[in-house]
């Protein structure tokens, strides 16, 4: 969930929303199919977005009622389509704040909160805030990336430099793209206990084609270009750097090429 | 296996040596679950080093039997004396070096090599005479760090100035400490097929503290520690980054640190 539509740095055009849409589907896998929540179980998605998660999680428990916010009432509705088209009959939809939260302590059995905190000034306030409303020894799931565990072949100064681009207009919006090294701490200090983190590599080269075209290209080449507009117009970059670390992330999807990226998952109880 | 006593970047101390055997017992499991050969394959690994990893394979597949070479004598002697300590009968050792194998074409139905080709000029050169050395449809197994996928909190500049130094060090005698990600074209462009890379990622937090110990201080931290006196009189860092450096390294394995590092395995078949 991002701190506000102008502050949000993917922005909120339907290119991003394909990007997200194909990026949770080529990840749901890797990142949720440990995740399942017991019939009857009432969970809290925060921050929702465009729904890129939502329908993973709720087909995985069928039996389990969600509820998902988000801040973006564009977003929401977009959320609301998919759920929709799906046949989704356990998911409602609802517009809020993740630091103003509707509901009253101990509201849920479970949270799950997936590319959310990186998005916010202060993700420490939003999980104190979260944890609340669980239930005594209800489970706290957080997923974030972390755009410093990016590593290709063959490697590349400007690309690096490209993605530099992405993190320093993250944390100029309040963020933090390199988040999901630190959630261990992070969960700890909002009081969650029993925390475990597993890091989730993303690892493409041309023996896995669907990654190669699903997560290299779709979704992190096309999230680093997606910002192009906004890296020149501050001018973190030049045009021609920011084309040759382009180029560059392009041939790392090429038939020698390797791309690798990592997701923390994080699970706590209250 | 390195190019020569001299130019190995780790060099032959017995505290090497203890980090070394460190390393292997803690990393043993991640690395070689899944690396099982049947009952009367021969197999050569390549570059054996102080016998760190043979331990650990010869156990897991104690119906095949392995020839362990490598270009040190001295390493030599301490993987003879670890395999008698430890009751190994299905082991030779023999002194060779990769690029000039004593072995006819098609010795071996497996070759197994870890932590060698980083330190080789020509790694290209090495899996072409190891492939040439396997039966055809006999599989390769290789194991590789890549120093640049260390990732840590807190973040420090100058631990990661710290780490560089040894990438640097390691290119200066030839090798490349961040060769991991690149295994999938080096495997495919030497000939091999069916090449499949895994990625394993080694992450310690404080609810792990087996890792915390044997892998951020005991492995990755005393590595970087151990080429200090190189690095300072390469004039690659001055002595006030280098211990800021590694005090920050220090701090990744406190209470609130976290620590990944990526090692990569890629399989292939004659």
């Amino acid at each position: 969930m991002p701190p506000g539509q102008d502050g949000y740095v993917h922005g909120y055009s339907d290119r991003e929303h394909g990007r997200l849409v194909d990026q949770a589907t080529t990840l749901a896998e890797l990142l949720h199919h440990d995740t399942r929540y017991p019939p009857g179980a009432s969970v809290l998605e925060a921050g929702c977005g465009v729904g890129g998660q939502t329908v993973a999680l709720a087909r995985a428990s069928p039996g389990a009622r969600f509820t998902c916010i988000d801040v973006s009432p564009r977003s929401l509705e977009s959320a609301r389509e998919r759920a929709r088209a799906e046949g989704l009959e356990n998911v409602a939809f609802q517009q809020a704040d993740i630091l103003d939260l509707p509901f009253p302590e101990s509201s849920f059995d479970h949270v799950f909160v997936c590319f959310v905190l990186e998005h916010l000034p202060r993700p420490d306030r939003a999980l104190s805030c979260l944890r609340s409303r669980l239930r005594p020894d209800g489970s706290l799931t957080v997923i974030e990336g972390d755009h410093g565990s990016a590593l290709f072949h063959p490697d590349d100064a400007d690309a690096r430099r490209a993605i530099e681009c992405l993190v320093t207009l993250q944390a100029r919006a309040g963020g933090d793209a390199r988040i999901g090294r630190r959630l261990f701490p992070l969960l700890v200090e909002a009081g969650l206990r029993e925390v475990t983190v597993s890091p989730r590599m993303v690892y493409a080269d041309s023996s896995r084609p669907e990654w190669v075209e699903g997560f290299t290209r779709r979704t992190f080449t096309a999230m680093v270009e997606g910002v192009r507009g906004q890296a020149l117009a501050a001018g973190l970059l030049d045009p021609a750097t920011w084309e040759r670390g382009i180029e560059a992330l392009r041939r790392s999807a090429g038939p020698d090429g390797v791309f690798c990226y990592t997701f923390f998952k994080a699970v706590g109880r209250r």
